[in-house]
């Protein structure tokens, strides 16, 4: 099992951890939490920490100071032009950009049930991030948005994240016309799941959210999130097998047997007791 | 053609044909039409012996005494733990999940429409074999959900189907979260296509799409069916290839030349005049 | 750079341009724009013109009389008959109807942004081409449907496309059941993006799309469009590490540059500039 203590982390980023449940807050409220290199880091650092851990069992993403991610930070940006000038090379901005790739994939792959808490802006990077949520719940005047078509820039890194989100038909307008929307057309797109409209009301589907995710079973929950991530890429026969294999390790196993006992004793499985 | 009456099915479900239209009754009302092994099989024979009955253009799923189907079956699952510890393996439990995949996957690519009506329970394996219905009609009051992860298990085999029918973003959502939801968020999430608030609107709307199959020409709908399901696997250029040769076909055939003929003489084809 | 003034276009299509937006009109309002052999020819001709011209950005794709396209032309049909008997052969059939899918999936594949204004009849392979717009804004009372197999043939060449737009499990229904559907229920479908509901909101929502294509840099957003295309058929890895690269080129480039700069200087960036 993963120590969390013992994790030293950027402070470009915060943990909290309350009993299975992981808060991972973006913490640069001063730029409205602009993924730095750092910060990108970060993250990675902690899903890779956390992977094996199956005492957690949830990652709640979200942004201190009521922003989630405005994107990418412009003083990075502009520390790699002058590296770029001194390499005369444009490598220094192809490194940079495939690391938001490969820690949104990251993300999007974690074994745990991941979170994304959706406040002010959720732009560019952070509207990637957004899209590998396993259940995104916005505030309704959250900010959305893929903005690099008007700054002359792709959004390269999040283009396949957010066609997988939203779909093709939707993607191309959003990319090609450099739209924002709030979270209520984020909810009509696909975005996110729930839109509250106060804080107050963001909290509670959020308690709510984090409650389900105690009633289904910790390593049940974590097969069936990479079986679902594999219909997309597999030939349907040899999945089906492979899925079968996995049910009867799961029926045979402990929390298949302590699943069928809890259900017929009407009552809850041990794993949704976690006192937190 | 295949003769109905000499086809023997097992008493868990109940065949009723009209015309061209077969009725398939799940008929486990005790058990909310939970899903055994018999009528896994049974489902199989019936869609296996039609395949080829092109006099049959379409079949309606329902469930007999107000549900349509409550999931796997809990005996069948006692049944199969003594038959595993007797054994000392888990393949009685790889083999009997794997049919119910191979049953979904068949009524899935039924060259038939297919056409589901969902009332009650809609749950598990019942909600997977919704997933592959051609059009999906459902009571308001319907409950559907993914319940396996708080069981300890797995929606194994219907994954595939569920992430089809409604895209990765809503099914990591649902499954994660074994969530239960009515007929009027079921069409929200695109699991269904219409909504009806009473039984009489529900029967309305069946008939309404009854009427439309019977429109549709026979062959040309077979072959429609398969085509669409193409897209999915093939690569655009050789597909539209395909494609060409099969509008030829129906151009040139009988279907063809009477739905131009029909179309010109401003009268219904013959194919919409089954009298049922 | 094209010289649209030096390119002959068949009459079946009209042609206008306002700077860098290109409108192509539908033109054979006699027969709702019924496309001919002969204005399936004329579109890809336009489009292969214009592909390698960065000074076009976007093309409106739009029906004069009030229509959009009322599907494949009946009088084409009729003389492909003839052809067909004095041949002996279905390969005329083949041949005019593989042209649709050629056609539709060049303007799928254009570089530039393409926006398909919607009245009147979307039938067939009107609806197919509409399927293939980046952005597609429709009248309430327009006129969606793929009647196909009601008259006895297949959406042949336009089924990937309308399985790309909407999905499978919205897709199988509307073709196998041949329905028609109005604006409103496209845009729940997922068809097109915006409804208006008289001629004047219509134009005012093209208005404001041509000038958020504007702001969108030029070779950014054809860039951007590629790259979406590709999220489609490649594997994830391969694609981000293009993509990297794709984004260092742009912002190393001119784009790029100017973006930054007019981001940071609180100013439109020059390409957005376009006075017309």
């Amino acid at each position: 099992m993963s120590n969390l203590d013992t994790l030293q982390v950027d402070d470009s980023i915060q943990l909290e951890r309350q009993g299975s449940i992981l808060t991972l807050w973006l913490n640069r409220p001063e730029s409205r939490n602009a993924m730095s290199l750092n910060m990108v880091n970060a993250i990675q650092q902690v899903f890779a920490h956390i992977a094996e851990d199956t005492s957690i069992r949830a990652v709640i993403l979200r942004g201190k100071g009521g922003h989630f991610c405005a994107g990418g930070d412009i003083k990075d940006m502009a520390g790699l032009r002058v590296e770029a000038a001194n390499a005369g090379s444009l490598q220094p901005y192809v490194d940079f950009n495939r690391r938001f790739g490969a820690m949104i994939e990251q993300v999007d792959q974690a074994p745990q049930t991941v979170v994304a808490i959706l406040e002010g802006a959720v732009l560019g990077g952070g509207f990637g991030l957004a899209c590998v949520s396993d259940v995104a719940i916005s505030r309704d005047n959250a900010q959305f948005g893929l903005p690099e078509t008007g700054l002359g820039v792709l959004p390269a890194q999040i283009a396949p994240f957010v066609v997988k989100r939203i779909g093709l038909t939707q993607a191309r307008r959003l990319a090609l016309l450099g739209l924002r929307f709030n979270g209520e057309t984020a909810l009509k797109l696909g975005v996110v799941h729930e839109v509250a409209s106060d804080e107050a009301a963001l909290e509670q589907k959020l308690a709510e959210t984090v409650q389900q995710i105690k009633r289904a079973a910790p390593l049940a929950s974590r097969t069936t999130k990479a079986l679902l991530h594999r219909t997309l890429n597999e030939p349907l026969d040899t999945l089906l097998d492979d899925a079968a294999q996995q049910f009867a390790q799961a029926v045979g196993g402990a929390e298949g047997q302590e699943g069928t006992m809890a259900f017929i004793q009407k009552r809850l499985p041990t794993w949704a007791m976690d006192e937190q």
